[in-house]
């Protein structure tokens, strides 16, 4: 079964370039799909498509089987943008209460409380984030992902910059929600990354997708994923 | 009428110490109100009560006539807060049309639009938050405030570090806002500014309400707000 | 004696349009004086050509009696921005000794420490900057300027945002430095500080000086300085 | 011969723990050494004590071969940091401009003009960095280590979230800047940029060396560098 399907889905800013053009794929669940592309690659158009932060033009969008503006599609998917998008003047605690309370989802504050532990943030819980430093809030919007459960998350960049044994955990917890059956897209130029954890690899450019298939079958085909893309931006086809 | 009303409110994070002890006050329809609070007064403790960020422990909170945690109630009052509290992968309008989204109100683009070009960031509107300046953040939660035109918002030094014509423009925007019978809580310690805007101030410490008056009352009697405020923070009372 | 002395300043970006147009004025010894200019004021462009970050293309500036790109001149200056521009990988101390030795200063670490403790930092001197808020980041900031008893700072905007009792603590603290001799430029549309503070304003607009007088004698002449500076924003002569 | 070499480097805080303890390498001219640590593991301390950020206790560091505080090692050696400790009153230019005369380099402006216009910042040379976005700040710091030539190069995270096409490009940079014989210190947890560029990889763990090899070799022998690093981490010998 597909947690996120999207089926043809085409848009325009100015209704002459296409922006994202006839685009496929699907994330079935119980897996990690990596998300790659260069700059104009289409990737934050689609993405503000599947949550509805631009309106559907062309094409069709589901998110656990219902239409991606039905208010069942928002409670089934969480996006962690790559910024800092946290409010500064809320503690920690309230940031995920917050959360939750916009996602309608009720979120174990203990088990929270126990991934800042095991985040190396023991203690700073209930502190305010205006003080937290760049990678405390990466762990921070990373952690109220992980206790939102949702079905389908989709993680932009956030693992940039976390300490070694943040990625670590943050990986071990992926896997853990995968073979829980839910679903990650994972938005990333770190390919080594990629290599260990996705199931599946989607490569965008131009608003069209190149490559759509399982990450084992690519890395062996192409040596490594970097090669891959690397070796396309150069091609010739492009 | 009073679009806020705060009664008796008390909060204490821990049963001993209390942040909010007994504070009541009133913000006026077609007012603005100056509250003023040195670090620790209770000041964000107080506004996270009025907007449902924590949960009431004792007293009242009434916006627009309405228990603060009734959905009516939310739709009446908008919080803006100090800190670049803005996703960076949206445009101008994206945010604005999510922000009204999230209260359920009808926003014009027009309008905005055409507040960005007085603020001077004509052709900005469409353009991705990421690109912005501080100033530039500021103003736009500044016009994204000013077209969701609610009953009741809240600025919490929002206009610090906006540059002098801005100021001028949003001071007008808000003389506008207070003649069209909107109200306003101006957090501020630009004494200069409430010494022009504000009909009432509001000063807490410690959790209490230190002086409540119009504010033409408290500059006859001290001077200037600088000189009430700075002599109660030297004054033995305290 | 004049600590900074600016003689018929111009500076064009393009050959065309000036920035700076022939502006001349003087901060005396042992004063403060406010610097006030809207966006396009010259004041960033001015600013740039005092400390030798833009090349002076006509006109004469003196810090201390020096030419400004005299290595004394240097010595005998500081200019504080007004954006966390902190290396975030230092200790508190060490952005302090970093400075300290960039301008070839001894500085009392005892005395920065002091002045941590009393701007309710205490304990922090010795953390890394990465986990401070803006609050505190501009705090660090002011303190590295005050231990430095630089003969001429320049103060753009730094007080912005920072709460109530360091305000009047680093008013305080001005007022001693101009006691002992030194000198501020500050950059603020607080006009309520500058009232308190300044010994004599200077309005800058469109490359131009518009006022050059004590503040008293235009607080006395105009009703206050905000009267000012918005009656020429708004009049006819502009 | 050695760019960088470091002996039996130790450094305490607090007379008690050491965060460094012992530790010696060397970075060999032309070359690319991968560093990698996890929180705790002494690296920040060790750059810290490479540029002269905190004093020497013991051990020995040598830059160009000279002692790490002769001002020709400074001159020798660059750092930059993974945070956007980037002045945003300046343009990118005057930046440029401004670290170079720190460093008492010559750079070539239509070098750093043409770098710009292929990291896909064409026209920004001259914008206020205060406009640029994140990506933006880390690409003008690339740029601005480019064009400084220096000798040995410290570069921590600053990859982190740039665009997937900027990174090829800086990734092609770094290999010129090698075949020219300079070195590079890349800092950075993208087990992938290692796999393709370094030769030669330090683990650093509790203030002490755990690997220092040829980065082919470690390959070989554990597979990939992750399944090298997190082997490590979860093995009992920790």
């Amino acid at each position: 079964m597909a947690l996120l399907e999207i089926e043809s889905l085409s848009y325009s800013y100015d209704s002459v370039v296409k922006a994202v053009a006839d685009v496929s794929f699907e994330v079935e669940a119980g897996s990690i799909v990596g998300l790659i592309g260069p700059n104009g690659s289409g990737k934050s158009t689609l993405i503000k498509n599947v949550f509805d932060l631009l309106r559907l033009q062309s094409g069709r969008v589901r998110i656990g089987g219902y239409r991606h503006d039905h208010p069942h599609a928002r409670a089934h998917g969480m996006y962690l943008s790559s910024n800092d998008y946290l409010p500064e003047f809320l503690t920690a605690r309230e940031y995920v209460a917050m959360t939750a309370s916009l996602y309608g989802v009720a979120v174990d504050h203990e088990e929270a409380a126990d991934l800042f532990r095991r985040f190396a943030m023991a203690e700073r819980y209930d502190h305010l984030i205006e003080d937290f430093s760049h990678g405390m809030r990466k762990k921070t919007q990373l952690v109220s992902a992980l206790v939102m459960r949702r079905p389908l998350t989709v993680i932009d960049e956030t693992l940039n910059g976390i300490d070694l044994e943040a990625l670590r955990l943050a990986e071990a917890e992926f896997e853990r929600a995968r073979d829980a059956g839910r679903s990650i897209l994972l938005c990333t130029h770190d390919f080594a990354v990629l290599e260990r954890l996705a199931d599946r690899i989607v490569l965008l450019d131009f608003g069209q997708v190149i490559y759509d298939a399982p990450a084992g079958d690519l890395v062996e085909e192409h040596g490594s994923l970097a090669a891959m893309v690397f070796d396309y931006l150069e091609s010739e086809a492009r």
